[in-house]
C-alpha cells in the first residue's frame, strides 16, 4: 500500500479476535526493529457499500492484526510501541450506528450504515468535509489472566478508541505474558472523543510502529507518551469507575514520581491533569489522565 | 486592581450565593457596554494562610459578584458575554481538598487548605510551576424557576468550572428572565479538566466584559463560542446523564444547523464532536461537547 516496506510486515489475514495469555505468535520482531502491521477495518471489510449493510457476520468485527512476539520481552517489563506511521489508502471508509449501542441508543432504528469518501486528507460526510486524522482504535499485548475479545479494552489495551494512537504516540504497555505477543487494528480515519454512534469512519490501512522494552511499566494500565504530555488510559464497565481509577493511577505517579504524599499530588492533579474519556461506547469504557510532561520534569 | 476600569465595575461585596429568578439588581448595563466584575476567591477569602484551615464558615463559599440587570433583555433571548480580559493579580491563591469530597473522596483525612503563590505568569506548588491560565468558574443568569446555589450548575449556567470560560470566550446563555440577571466569580489561577481534588487554584481578581443580545440561544444549555469551536456546556447529577444530555444536544445541533436528520448528525458527531467533562466534583457534573465550527460553517 503506502510505503516500501523495510524489514517485516504483518498481512492483514493473520488476526485474532481475542486477546488471550497464550496466543500463537505470527511473527517475532526484535527491539530496534520496525514492523508493519496491515490491518482490516473494524468490520471485516464487510461493508462496502450502504445496500448490503443488513449481513454483518458479527464473528468477524473487531479483528487485529498479530500477535507478535518481541524478543526479549519478559513479564514485569513494558513494551514500548513507537507509531511511526499510520497510513490510510485514499478511498472509502464506514460509520454504522445501530439501535440499542452508542450514547443515544434509541436514536437509530435497526442498524445504519455510511460509506464515507476518503480523498484529498479529508473524510466527506455529505457536505460536510472532516480533516483525516489517522488513529489505531485497537492496540494491545497477551493479558495477564483471562481472555478478551478484541473489542474490549483493560490493562492490556485493547478496544481503547483514543486518538491519541496516532502517529508520534510511544504507547506504553505493560508485558503480562513472555514475547508480550502485541496485535493491533480498527484504524479511524477520523473520530471524536466518546464516539459517540459506536463507530468512527472506519477504515483498512497499515501501521509502522518500532519496538522498545523498559524495565518497568509506567503503570499497570497502557500510557500514551505524547511530545507534551502523558495519557493514562484505564478501561473499565462504567463511566465513573474508569475516570475514578484513571484519577487515582495520575495521583499515584504523581505522587512517586515527584516523591510527594499522595494528598499533595491529588492537590497538584487538581490544578493540571486533565481527565477526560477516549470512548464511551465499548464494554469497557475508556477514561484518560492527562499529565502534562513537564510537571514530571521529564 | 488590574486596568484602569472604563465605565461601570460591580464591587466584590455585592454579592449572590444562589441563583434564583427574582434576584435584585446591583447594577445595570446596556447591549455593547463594558462592565468588570470584582470578585472574591471562591471560599470569600477566609484561608490566608495554612493554619486557619479549619475555621470554613460554608454559607461564606462560592459568592458570585453581581446580579447585572442587562437592559433590553427579555425571556427566550440568548445573552452574549465576551469575555475581553480575567485578572488574577500576583499574590497567592488557595487550593483545598476534604474527605467525602473530589473524585477520591477517601485519599484526604479531615480537611486540607495549601496555600499556593501566585507570581511571573505560573502558579506555584512545591518545586512544581504550573502555567496560569485564568478561567472564571462561575457564571451564570437567573433561572427558569427554583433556586440554585452558586456551587451548582444547570441551565442557567453557575458553577461549571470549565477552563474554556476565559479571555476570548463568547459564553452563550439562554435568558429565562427579564434583565437576564448575570453574576459570576470563582475565579481560577490554574485547574485540570476533572477538578479532581474538588477545588483548583482558588483566587480573587477581576473579569470584563461586553454583553450582547441574541434573538434565540443556540440551545437551552450555555454554550461557550471560541475561534475553533462551540463548547455545550451540559450540567447534570451524574456524569453519565451530563454526557448523554451534552451528546443529544450536540447532535440536535448539528441537525438543525445542517439540515440533516438525527441520526445522520449522530454518526457525524461521533466524528468530529468531542465529548469529555469540565468537572466531576460539584453537586451537578458538566460534561462538554465540542462541534468544531467548521462543520456547522459558522
Amino acid at each position: 500500500m503506502g510505503w516500501e516496506v523495510e524489514g517485516m510486515f504483518v498481512p492483514e489475514d493473520r488476526v485474532i479476535y481475542r486477546f488471550s495469555p497464550r496466543m500463537e505468535p505470527v511473527a517475532e520482531v526484535g527491539v530496534g526493529e520496525e514492523v508493519v502491521f496491515r490491518t482490516q477495518d473494524a468490520l471485516g471489510g464487510q461493508i462496502r457499500g450502504e445496500g448490503d449493510s443488513m449481513e454483518i457476520d458479527f464473528s468477524r468485527v473487531n479483528p487485529a492484526t498479530g500477535p507478535v512476539w518481541v524478543k526479549g520481552a519478559k513479564p514485569g517489563m513494558a513494551l514500548v510501541v513507537e507509531v511511526l506511521e499510520v497510513f490510510v489508502p485514499e478511498g472509502q471508509g464506514v460509520v454504522v450506528a445501530s439501535r440499542g449501542l452508542g450514547v443515544l441508543p434509541d436514536l437509530v432504528e435497526g442498524f445504519r450504515a455510511k460509506v464515507l469518501p476518503v480523498k484529498g486528507g479529508e473524510v466527506h460526510f455529505g457536505d460536510v468535509a472532516v480533516p483525516l486524522r489517522p488513529m489505531v482504535g485497537v492496540m494491545g499485548v497477551a493479558p495477564a489472566e483471562g481472555e478478551y475479545p478484541t473489542g474490549v479494552a483493560h490493562r492490556h489495551g485493547g478496544n481503547m478508541d483514543a486518538k491519541e494512537i496516532g502517529v508520534g504516540a510511544r504507547v506504553w504497555f505493560p508485558v503480562f505474558q513472555e514475547g508480550a505477543l502485541l496485535a493491533m487494528g480498527d484504524l479511524h480515519a477520523a473520530m471524536g472523543d466518546g464516539e459517540v454512534c459506536v463507530s468512527a469512519c472506519e477504515v483498512p490501512g497499515e501501521v509502522r510502529v518500532r519496538l522498545r522494552l523498559e524495565e518497568k511499566p509506567l503503570c499497570l494500565w497502557p500510557v500514551v507518551e505524547r511530545p507534551e504530555a502523558f495519557h493514562l488510559l484505564v478501561s473499565l464497565p462504567t463511566v465513573e469507575e474508569a475516570l475514578r481509577e484513571a484519577t487515582r493511577e495520575a495521583v499515584s505517579l504523581l505522587s512517586s514520581g515527584l516523591g510527594i504524599a499522595p494528598q499533595e499530588a491529588y492537590m497538584l492533579a487538581s490544578l493540571c491533569v486533565d481527565v477526560g474519556i477516549t470512548q464511551l461506547v465499548d464494554p469497557h469504557i475508556t477514561a484518560r489522565a492527562v499529565i502534562p510532561r513537564h510537571v514530571l520534569g521529564l
